[in-house]
């Protein structure tokens, strides 16, 4: 499920950072990039079908660090068991319809995850090439107590049953242990579950409170890499990001929200000085505003005070922010839910930032309401996200030997970043995408206009 | 699916309450019996094949006047979407475990039930035969607010939906209606649905609040008359009570559950004078005595004071009383599920009333403590079901051109009520169930031992 | 507490319909009018003090048949217990302030509002006169589960405490109730309780269920009749509405509300016919249109469709609609409480009707939208109300030995219904009011303007 | 309100851990003791008044380390606003009652205990002597989500001003701070209150999850410290207590609450190294055993596993265990109350630990079956609670010069703990307390016969 071909006459922007390269070519044979380069300096082998973009761009694939391609309200978890890999295969067309030619799933049931992303990767099936964590360990279920009021509805053990399939063993019980006896159910977690990284919550999904101690965080991150994977780290306070920082973690988890406290300083050169990327949720003004008008008290002090002013003191202090956008399938189901009762109405907001294939377009546009150039943008949206889960040997950028992953665009994206959206072609493994079939099967979705 | 037999030397008490015949001999062919009588008077042909019970007691299979075959907790509904016909099947099979060849199901998914009634009808499936109600009349759906409690578990989508499939038209918002719009919607369930009996309840589930006006109750009870449909009615207080008898139902469901009052003697006098029969809950005296010590305050004022009492007046003023339980699959799941925490903690109850393929075998002892004669309680079990249904014309008795449904004891079930759980064989539509195949798939049930 | 004088100059409209006499006189001493009528023909007496009111106009103190004083949300409740006669008469105070000398209240704690109501008969306390019916017959108290969901907050012994309180004998355990019980519960709730009429609930508090048979509703009415009490009926539906006026109410609270049914033609042509007033609830065109944007589907499906039709129907039909307004002190409190969310947002919908004290003013614009004459809608909201609690011997018109309670207007309310807010004087028991010092406290209301 | 007396002829048992001594003297003048010994070193001055308690002994007032006065459910917090002080003094009168002269009130609405506590100590009231911590930094106040279920019962009004009212600016949203900002609020804390010591939530109430990071931990006792308070903290689990030992807490709360993991032994040593006393619940085997059968499965996993096995290794080891009970007022209210529906049934529970006045004598049993020896459990109950809180000075042990607080027992409390029952008289203050009249009022209470 690879292909071959070449692009000729665009201005290529490889996703280094380096100059766009005006009239450029590339090609790409059974899905890895061969050639690039100004037209006068690489050939096209006789047997590649050539594409003239003349007067286009021509950019990597972008890659969303954060996603949550299962739509996770109990409605889908309960009324569709046997049916996840579906539901996950539905958001990964939707983003790959706009352009996120991989994403990096950080949270969902694992087992349907890893089969959809097998699928996937062996071609059986289109879609944004996916990399999993399974579950975020220190994390509940989704019809745990914490997340969900259930009424009489369910037995104890439906409950228990659904919950454990999220939670293979790094549920909320590992808050109690050691880090000796923790660092061995992350351990068991990564050899009986074939997952590409870890991502550990070192504060409560939506309270400040710290699920583990420095030692037992040091655990996790030492046991992740001893096996070769990154670490991630949630996190929703200055003191439990600066602990994650402190304990190594490859990458933050929107370190922006720090509720109401600003991120300090002192923090913030840290985590500039040991280069470490944030998947920073970046939001443009205009939902922010909508946002302050609609959250509950608690949640506009959750998010509310520092979540921009957080992300233009890191892109000032050089802090690097890759593509980011919690999205999910954002379907009339979702929308509707009680669960989101106590955020905004998702039908009215305007610049909604979780929508899966649509709303990592408006990250560019955030990304440059809050300082960042739009150079620095695009790095940052291809090899930085690729960089940030050392995916950068394949990924990210469009260099030799690379996976031919590439969006061709109608207009210069430095120009605007609404360019983002004016998506001519999608190259995935060197095949063009057929933009207008996916998603094949709307079962969660309905249509987000782009 | 209907066999052909004999059976000789058993005594035979025929369901009419006529005398016992000792060693009668009954003949049956494809599933109707041809003949019966004293040995003497009945001749064997020689096709049939004969089975000797000599010693033993032969009595018309049971018929159970309320069931719900489905188990109706949110767990089963919510995961097992498109397999409810299994489950119904399953709890068809306890039944014929237990020697209930027919069950009325009062309450539950019509669409599954009647799919199930007609694949056991074919003889595709074994099972209990079934006749089925559907929804009652004014009930809402299982996940309607007044069942349960479901925090912000679900969405309104996904609660309407559901509740819609077993409403069909005819839930809650009836309430509202003029007895004209009222008999339409009635009108409409019964010829959009093949089902075989109309449940309506004059009072709501679990209060004595009134759903109907009289002239709602008469325009409900002649729609389905009109359409050749017996009908009863659910109450829940002596009000409610007396308005169904004067609306003119063919059957009252648990006439004797009247809370904080007694039944009036002068509505007993009507039941009894207009010859119309009841399928109240009989209980045994240990179970009621269980109960008491503990249900909630608030069930112990509904069920307490008069449950049993309400019986005994009507079994001496000569009311008749069929056999019924109310029964469900009482499942692990179910025994231990929150919906059900304000009864009684099941597998500690003695003599559980609602045990579905267990219970009606309880009812006997109950009936005898609250004062039936046990030809009484035979009768009511077999033919007085069949009458009260308007199905006596082929069911409820060993009489010649009845469907050959039939028990064989081995122990005389007058003597002792207890003699009714000694079965040595079940024949349905002639032909003997292999009584330790089912249920022949457990998705609900465990083993309730008899 | 009652005072003497004289009114000259000014128009009056006594309330019984007849011809406006402009440049009238009315004399009152001792809190009763002593003589009315044109100038020429009424002398005023010497030691009697005069108001020239030239160009004004003089109207009967407005009765509201349907008010709440004590405002009824669980914070007062609770942290009020002791002080709920203050919270009363701050009502009392607010109805006053806007012009109604006599209120109705028809559901709230019945001591305290006995202990405030003879306070204010007394002349201890200012405030606009009332007569109390204390409990809803049928209704539970305010923090029955019907009304609240509380959480784990409060034991059941509480709730039962202050529930009794409310209850008095009267609450939904009357439910079970043969007619002859039910009966017995009136007599002794009249007899130990010095209450002015009686209230029942026909139908549940926001469901079309009905809470009494047709016998039953009759024995409530007999024995309040028998008290010399008149009876009105909360219903929610047709047919609990038709079953009122069948049982003989003296007056029918909200038959405007049915649901998804329109009130039957014969039903209206029932209510005519036994000349039987409803304080139906009239709401302006601006509320309906926000109220159907803001209410609940649940909400929108029980208020919605006809409510507004009916009372247009009713007007036509030559039925009594008098003025009401179900108000309650929609303090700051109140207005942001859970318990109404599902209702619509309090500050910001426009012509909001339950405001005590204002909201009758909003009555009378309704009334015309809806196809009452002027001077209907004036009879209706003085004579009206007083002829249906049978007080209209002493209230509700300027003639003599009526009570002086009479209000001043600057401009005449039967050219514009907006008048009536154009308050100049009002004066109860022929005192005039410090309407400026009203209330005297605020315990939970702040200043609604008018 | 302090006395005069000696007493002559007891064994004494000085608090201190040394010999008993036999017929032994003590005289104490105006609250203080004045001189205590052998019969033949100590005179009795002419105008002491003399109690001769030959075979009785004597022993210190005992001292619990950790009770709650205040009875903290929402049905008392919320309809007895203004009564708070009374519940207390109820409480402290119970404490009194059962020898215990001096608690350590450690979470409460500290304007009352404040109040309580010095109306106690000048004299006004009749008390056990209080020392009072107010809040537990980090916990919210009573009302709060995390502690209570509260339906739509209560505006977010009334729910803040109540929480407020506890959490005196060291509510939950501390959580959020960084350690500089999270000491000003400590200070501000004590500055504005005069509070005894200092307690805070090292984890949550109820979970493992961890408050605050190890820094800010240490703001908080560094700034307690600089005011010259104590400092205890709350832990659930092996890491926060572990983060407070290092942190440097003077007195560890209930540190035997591990969940599923037991204490590592070398924070047991640390423990004992650092010499820091802990007030760990030691329960019975027969309460242990109820519990276990009764607690719900998440209970039993926060408790069960090693609640009394830590305690075992911690005596063991050497570790300091002082009195303490957790107690409250269990009276009537409490004990039927739906928020402790997931604890054990209070009425059936043998040696319930928490009934304040009566469960610290269990703890002399619990602490035998536990291995503490008798003298050990009569120290740790008397001068181990007072060095645990840098009171020795002045309390717990029978010396010159400390304040005159004393128990005359009839049996020897060192041959068998239940002898602690045993009282004859308790003197605080030198003054003789009226058991048979405390407590004087019973809002909360009823008897618990010990």
């Amino acid at each position: 499920m690879t292909g071959t071909g070449a692009i000729i006459g665009a201005t290529v922007l490889d996703g280094t950072g380096g100059e766009p390269v005006a009239g450029g070519t590339i090609v790409y044979r059974d899905g890895r990039i061969e050639s690039t380069g100004p037209a006068d300096q690489v050939e096209v082998p006789a047997d590649v079908p050539v594409t003239d973009a003349s007067g286009k761009f021509v950019i990597p694939g972008l890659l969303d660090a954060n996603v949550h391609l299962f739509p996770q309200i109990p409605d889908y978890i309960l009324l569709h068991r046997g049916r996840y890999e579906e539901l996950i295969i539905e958001g990964a067309q939707l983003a790959l319809s706009g352009g996120v030619t991989t994403v990096f799933d950080t949270c969902g049931p694992v087992d349907a995850l890893i089969a959809a992303r097998d699928s996937i990767n062996r071609g059986d099936t289109i879609g944004s090439r996916m990399f999993v964590a399974g579950n975020i360990i220190g994390f509940p279920g989704p019809l745990a107590a914490e997340h969900a009021q259930h009424g009489n509805l369910l037995g104890g053990e439906t409950l228990a049953a659904i919950n454990a399939d999220w939670e293979k063993g790094t549920g909320p019980d590992t808050w109690w242990l050691t880090p000796e006896h923790l660092a061995e159910r992350v351990r068991a977690y990564i050899e009986q579950l074939d997952v590409d990284f870890i991502k550990y919550a070192a504060s409560a999904h939506d309270t400040p409170q710290i699920n583990y101690s420095a030692r037992a965080q040091t655990a996790i991150i030492d046991t992740a890499h001893a096996a070769g994977l990154p670490v991630q780290a949630h996190t929703m306070s200055v003191e439990s990001l600066r602990m994650a920082v402190e304990a190594g973690v490859d990458l933050l988890t929107h370190p922006n929200v720090t509720g109401s406290e600003p991120i300090p300083s002192e923090t913030i050169d840290l985590i500039v000085a040991n280069g470490i990327p944030s998947s920073a949720n970046l939001w443009t003004e205009r939902y922010m505003e909508f946002a302050l008008a609609h959250w509950s008290t608690r949640r506009r002090t959750y998010y509310g005070p520092y979540v921009v002013e957080n992300c233009r003191r890191l892109i000032e202090a050089g802090a690097e922010l890759v593509l980011t956008t919690d999205g999910f399938i954002a379907g009339p189901r979702t929308r509707s839910h009680p669960y989101f009762s106590n955020c905004v109405p998702i039908e009215q907001a305007p610049d909604f930032p979780y929508h899966l294939g649509h709303s990592h377009l408006l990250w560019f546009e955030a990304a440059a309401e809050q300082g960042m150039t739009a150079m620095d943008a695009l790095v940052s949206a291809t090899q930085g996200v690729a960089k940030a889960y050392r995916k950068d040997g394949e990924l990210g950028t469009l260099e030799p030997g690379k996976i031919a992953d590439l969006i061709v665009l109608d207009a210069d994206p430095l120009v605007d970043p609404r360019n983002y959206r004016r998506i001519s072609d999608v190259v995935k493994d060197g095949r063009t995408v057929d933009l207008a079939a996916l998603p094949q099967q709307r079962l969660a979705s309905d249509d987000i206009s782009v």
